[in-house]
Order: C-alpha cells, then structure tokens, then sequence
C-alpha cells in the first residue's frame, strides 16, 4: 500500500483527498484550519501538524493550495514542505499557479535533493469530488510515474508534458481557448435574439452540430434562466486570458481573438460581474 | 405515398433527393444539366423538363441550388418555379441564400397564392448522404408541417423557427459562432506550441474537457497533419462573419470577437488561403 | 466671367453657392424647397425651375445634396439633372455618395455625351461658409480643369485623385483613420482618469507633442466640458467605419484597428448616442 | 547661481546635461564610462566619483538612465545616489521607469530624509538637444519648483502632475495613444492603396484636414520613402501597448482599440521589425 501526503483541504484539495483515502492509500494529511482534517481522519487518514512532517512522513507529497501565494507560503514558509525536503522526496503541486512560481518552487525542492511535479488540474469541484479531473503533470518523469497510481484515482485523464511550467502553460492555452469560445458563443446568442430569433432554437441548433460541446449546454441553459451562480469565476477567466495574452508577448504569438475578449471580458468585470460565473459575460455582450 | 418535386441536383440536393426517393416518395426532379438525373431516375424518380414542370406536378417542391444567383434564376427565369405556382403550391427553398433574397422569393410565391418555406441546411456532403442534416426552417406554417415528412428523411433535426429570414439569419449566427471558436482554436494551438508544448498535447487536453466537440476534433487532427482539404472553404466562412457582423450593424449589436475573426479570416484570405478548407486559418495564425 | 450651376442649397451647398456668387461667377441655382434660393437671389443668382434647367443653362453644374438617395434623385428624377445633360456638359456632384453610386451616375451622364467629376468634400459647415473645405475630385480631367477656378473658391485644397470612385474611397480612407484616432484617443483619455491623472493635463501633454492636431485640441476640449453638439454625427462616422471595413474585404485587406473602432462606435450606438457628435464616443468608452 | 547634479550622460541625458551647463548653473555629472564626462567638463561641470558623490555634493541631482535596470542599480547599487541622500536633498528621475519602480525608488529616498521627483520626458534626441522635450514631473511639490529653473532650461514644456507614478502612467498613456494612432494611420495607407490611390495623396488629404500631425507628416513622408531608421524602436512601443493595456487591466478600463493595436505591433515583432522604427508597422499591415 502506497503512501501519500495531501496538503490543502479546501474544496478541491479535501475532495482530491478524499479519493485517496476511499482508494485505500496511506494518507497524511495537513491543513492550515485543522477542522477541515476531520472528514478525512474519518476515512482513515492521519493528522500532520505542518507541512513540514507530512513531506518527512511520506515519499511523495500532494499539495492543492488555493493561489500562488499559498502554494508559496506552504512550500517556503517556517516549517514549509521545503524544511521537510531530503533526498529523492517527492513534492507535486497540483495548485494553478503561474510557470515562474512553479519554476521557483522546482529548483528550491531539487536543490534540496527533491524531486519536483507540477500538476495543475483542469475541471471544479465536481470532477474533483468525481475523480474526473484532467491532470497537466509536468517536471521529474520518475516522480510522474511513482505518483500515477494516485493521479489516476483524482483525474481521469493524466498527461505528462515535458518540463516543469509546461503544465501552467497548458492551463492557460485551455483557459484561453474557453474564454475566446465563450466570448463569441455569447455573441452569437445576443445576435440572434436581436434578430428574432428564440434563444432555446439557437441553443438547439448549436447543440446538433459539429460545436456541440459540454460547456455551451451546460452554460447555454443556466444563461437562458439567468442563472450566474459562480463555478468559475469571471474575474478569475479574465486574469487567465489576461497572462495568456501576455504569454503570447513573450513569445512573439499575436493572439487577435484573445486579446479581444479579454478586453470583453474586462468590460464585464467593469459592469460588476467579476464575482459571478464567467457566463455572465453574457450580459455584458448583451447590453 | 407523398409526392415531392426537387429541383438542383448537385453534390448536396443530389443527396438529399437520393433520400427522398429512396424513402418510397413519388418523387420528381430537375437539374440543368440533365445527366446528373440518371441516378435519380434509377432509383424511380421521374425527370421534368423546366422548373415549372416540377411546381406544376407536386404539391411540395423542394429546391437546393448551389448559390443565390442560381436559386434567383431558377424561381424567377423564364419557365421557373415561380411561373408554376397557383394557389396553396409549396416551394421549400433549401439553399442558402441571405434573409433579403429569402424575403424576395417568399413575397413572389406568396403574390401567386402559393407557400414558401425557408430551410437551409447545417451540414455539409456527408450528412446529406446519411440524412442528418439540421435544417433550419422558417416561414409557411402549414407547409413546413406537410413537409415535414420530407424534411425528416433528410435531417437528423428539423426546427421551424418563425418567419422567413430567420433561417437565413440562424445559419449566419450558427456559422459566426463556428468561425470564431476556430480563430481562438488556432490562436491556442499556436501559442502552446511556441511555448513548448506537444500539438498533440493540446489537442487530447481539450478533447478531455467540457469543450470537446466534434469539430475541434476533426479539424485538429487534420491541422495536426497539415490536411487543409476543403470541407467548407474558408472564403466562405469570411464570407458569413462579413454578413454576420454587417448583421450586427444594422441591430445595433457590437461584435468585438467576430468583427476580429473576420479580420484573422481575412487575412488568412489575402495570405491565398481563401479556397482550401476554413481550418487553413491556422497557417496564417501561426505566422 | 465663368457660369456655373448649382444644385443643393442645404447647409453646405448654400455656403459653397454664395462663395462661387461673391466671387462673381455667373451662377444658376435650383433647390427643392424653393425658399432656400432667396439669399443666393440676394447675391445676384439665377433661379431655375428644375435640375433640368439648371445643366441645359450651364456648361457645368455642381451638385451637392444630403445622401445618396438625393444625389439620385436629382439626376435620375424626372425633370432631373440627366434630361438635361447633352454633348460635352459638364456635372460634379460634390454629395458624399459611395463608389458604386458614383459610378452608375458617371455611366449616365457620359452615356448621354456629358463629362462627369466627383468631388466630395471634407470638412463641415465652417469650412463651407469659410471656402476652406478639402475636395476630393475623381473622374474627366478635361472637366476637374475647367472646375478648377469654381473648386478654388470653395476649397482650400483641391486634389485630382483618377477615376471616378477614388474620390468616394479616399473620402473613406479618411474618415476611417479619423474614427480610429478617436478610438484611441478615448481610450486614452478614460485610462488616464482612472489612473489618476487629470484631463487637461493628458489634453494638454498630447497637444504638446508631435500627435498634437486640431482634431484632438477641439474635440478633447468639448469631451472636457460634456458638450457633443453634433458637428458630424457618430452615427455617420459608424457607418463610414462599417463602408470602409467592408471595402477592406473587398480588397483583402485586414483592418484590425478599424474593424474594432466600428464595433466600439456600434456600441455608441448602441447606447443611444448615434445622432450626438462622434467625440460622444468617449462616453462609451469611459463606461 | 544654483547647483544641480546629473546623473547618466547617454544619448539623452548628455544633450540635456550641457544645456544645464550652458544655461550657465553649476553642475556636477557622473556617467558609469567616464569619457562620457569629457565634453560635459569642457563646458565648465565637475565630474564626481560616483552617484553618492554627485547626490551629496549637490542639492538637487537629476537622473537620467537608459532602462529601469540602470536607474535602479544607480540608485540602490554601490555607492549608489541613495547612499548620499539626506534631509531635504532632491532626487529627480528622468528616466523612464514604470511606476511601481519609480515608488519603490520614492520610497527609499524619501526614508532617509530627502525628498524624490519623477520627471520622465516625452521626445527623444532632437528635442533633447533643443531643449524641447516635454517633462511630466510629478511627486515632492516643492523639489519641483525648486527645480522648475532647470527643468525649463531642458524641456519647452513642464508639467507637474502629483503624486508619484503619474509620471509614469502619463507616458504610457501618451505612447498608447500614439501606438493606436499609427496603427489606423497605416491601415489606412493600405487600405487606400489597395482601392487604386496614391500613397503622397492619402498623405497630403491627411495632412490638410483637422486629423494633420507632425507625427503622421513625418512618418507618412518616411513610410513613403521605404526608410524605417529608428528613432523610436518598434519593440518599446510594443512594450508600452502592452504596458497599457495591463494598466486598464487594473483599471477595469476596457481598452479595445489598444489591445488589437498591441496585437498588431506583436505581429510586426514576430515578423522581424522589432528594432526598426515603429512607423515600421506599415510593412507589417500592407502583408
């Protein structure tokens, strides 16, 4: 039986967490208000008092923080995972983070001797809780392979990319495609209907084609009730294509279509919608 | 057994009239060149001589020409549809025309007592030969109900949407919408790959997510080997979102996203991509 | 002395009738709300009955009305001005028409023998009334001579641009490069404020600078003051937008940057300032 | 007869410098190769050993770096000026810094008693050496009109814009302005061209009308002649767009017309024109 360490158990991380326990690994588990330990204590995991003991405790360590400044806080602050690092540990952050903190984070963990994954995940609290997340795993390859048992158990879908920032570029090219796939899908619905055309037709006749996909049904019918409740925020899909923009700065990549909607997409989080779903851009294209 | 005329025999109506008779309709067709009949002929359909031989002996004649002008001349040329319709004819107009022409044939038939319905087609070669066309109806209430036994065997999805133009309208948004998802695909693909990630990479993490679709798929893999073969000619699609953002013009509807897919499309066009298939767009992002 | 016609006596055309009368040119004039001849009456002008009249009297008549759709009437109209046009006569119409109009009343006049210039001006009713306006000549070069000494009086800048159209294109050459600067000029002057810094000075650091022009010195002081009494209305500068965008399609020719100022004004528009001046713009922008 | 101090004799500090010198003040320089000093003693000035040397020898010193590395490192480095800061002594950076650094730099001197001028300048060379560049100080109120006499003697235009970071921000929004404008500027070009007129027409209706800038004079008479010689590199106006449209980012200022004009410079960098001049946009728009 395989052991693992998991730090972070806020909506994600418990849920990630959770899959590991059910699955019947060896967990240690550390989070930064204790209570939230108890649930999975529950399922058999054990209680760490700082990061630090669980990357002492275990050969390989997940961490699902809720920002970069908390993935940087977990791994260098007073009794960080860093002070836990020694020889061949393994440390997989599953945080979203941006590529130069998960490059900084990397060399801290090697140059301790440390092996280092990012794995950003793709997917919200459902697939969390459903193990169906995509993994977008990126750095040491025999870490990849020895921590693979327990990705496949939190994702359905685990890619390994290459170097460590690869797996923060990635997130941001997806993130890209669905913000500039949102952008005109809200587009062409406010046109229509100031054409005359029925919403629920166009949702229909989108849905039959060759641009059928999750995302426009789902969000296409929360839109059509008005329903904004947030899954994944507007202001968060906004900075996303914000630093996807500012990526194709640096690479010399003209991004037309990105760099105009995340202009609309600032637009919205002007008008106050920042705090809802990114479908709400929908009002903001609307007018 | 329902007795159906069609007029326009060329790759798509030849399809779809093949559907009609292999159905057990009494069918009955034109073409102006006549050798494209035979095949028709072979699976019992009967050949008239002008377009208004057709509207003279069906009750329900669909047409499915190659471009407005051609859809103009066979409704109002010497010996055209419009010189067979009397009272209560049905003319189905199956190409895709704009809403005003849509508009112009609708007033004609309707000035000599017959009805006009509007259904151009979602789909191109291969649905039509497999019957799974959507196909977006608009106009004669009561002719698209009698036609709809028609319809049914040449689309997987048959929506009546209102008064003519709507279809024509519908089918810009639908393929405004097409346009720019393929923009920002491209603008994704280029950009991960100038930050070092596997085309392929790309391609499986966005199959994975909430925006997987069919043609993301499809056209991703063919990018993927460089195979523009023309399924629907980028000129074409620049063509629409010209239309669909002249559109927007006159309801007042901005259209930040497809006014800039236009320009990517254009350029891509100005480039001598205009005639290989619309996923080409990509050789021109790339740079 | 030289004879000239004149037909429309709008706002415009009146100022530019009376400078071609004050400065002693044998003029005939002909409007189609009679009332408005009496002050060119005043100046010694003839009156005539109809278009008609005015070009059998003249060897070259000018014409400047309020749209396309006048432009055509007045020449194509019964008693028009093409009824009267024969052998070597000469017409400049000044109206601001787009290149394929132009082209049709061309086609006529020199059908029936005639010589025909466009020439549409730029610059409003100050200029007018000043004979400081831009003229844009376009078409027989044998006519633009002879004009030449009427044009002078009424421009202070007349150019012989080629073929008949070109005066048309130029005219929305400009305007489109007119309707990008105030783009961007909005967008400079909203980021600036919400970053901090006062108006005037980012108005008065611009007019210091090697971008400084009278556009921006007037408009920017308006803007300053709330005051968008319309000079040229923003409805007007959306459409030249949309015309010129459109004549980049025809031309392949990509315009990103005025592609997305059309949608900006449409926005405007939108937002129900499109009989404002076009500086109205600034309150979209500022949001 | 006041003492001031300059730091940095590069292309634009040297030319601002001797007009201290021949405005007859006391001055004392300091530049990191010193032979840079050798025309600046023979118009009078001391050379110091080193920034600390210039800042305690003179009440007010003036900074002018080449980049925001050079004007931190003189600044914090070695014996850098804020070793030699002490009560009420002037620090006046030139130099142009985002405003983040410039705070930072505020911050520090002002720790230590003295009080801190931004001051960075719009114009290069010519207006450097005329006396002629704008300067857009802002920050300690009373170090700027303690300075104002020497400020004058370098620009034909001072303006004190409050507190720290306008500076900064005024120029970016200055140069986004202009980045937008020669983008539309060069679109039209094209696009005119493409419709058949001639390029020195374009130039000259543009140049008559209420749009006429010395900026389009020049560059429109540079772009004509094919010669792209920098005067303001491409790839720093790039910079900038970017910069600015990052600034609106946290404004929540939508900023279309900049993001695509952003877009189109990224697309003349990646064609190659980055050091070239940035009127070197044409080449990129004409495709």
């Amino acid at each position: 039986m395989q052991k693992f360490g998991f730090i972070g158990l806020g909506i994600m991380g418990s849920a990630m967490a959770k899959n590991l326990a059910r699955a019947g690994f060896d967990v240690t588990v550390w989070n930064r208000t204790p209570e939230k330990c108890a649930e999975l204590a529950a399922l058999g995991a054990k209680i760490a008092k700082a990061p630090r003991d669980v990357v002492q405790g275990c050969p390989i360590t997940f961490a699902m923080l809720a920002d970069p400044a908390a993935a940087e806080a977990v791994c260098f602050g007073p009794d960080g995972a860093l002070t836990g690092i020694g020889e061949g540990r393994g440390y997989v952050d599953m945080s979203t983070v941006d590529a130069g903190i998960s490059r900084r984070i990397a060399e801290a963990v090697t140059a301790k001797g440390g092996r280092f994954l990012e794995a950003p995940v793709s997917g919200s609290r459902k697939p969390a809780e459903d193990g169906t997340l995509i993994i977008l795993a990126a750095g040491d390859r025999s870490l990849y392979e020895e921590a693979t048992p327990a990705l496949e158990k939190m994702g359905k879908k685990v890619l390994y990319l290459g170097e460590v920032g690869n797996g923060a570029n990635m997130k941001l090219v997806v993130n890209m495609v669905m913000g500039g796939m949102m952008s005109i899908f809200c587009e062409g619905l406010a046109l229509g209907e100031k054409a005359g055309l029925d919403r629920s037709d166009i949702l229909e006749v989108i849905d039959a084609g060759a641009m059928a996909n999750p995302m426009f049904r789902l969000k296409g019918g929360l839109i059509d009730k008005g329903d904004y409740t947030v899954a994944f925020p507007l202001k968060h899909m906004q900075k996303d294509l914000r630093l996807a923009v500012n990526l194709g700065d640096n690479m010399k990549q003209p991004l037309y279509s990105a760099a105009i909607a995340n202009e609309v997409f600032k637009k919205a989080k002007e008008l106050g919608f920042g705090e809802e779903d990114f479908s709400a851009l929908f009002k903001a294209v609307q007018g």
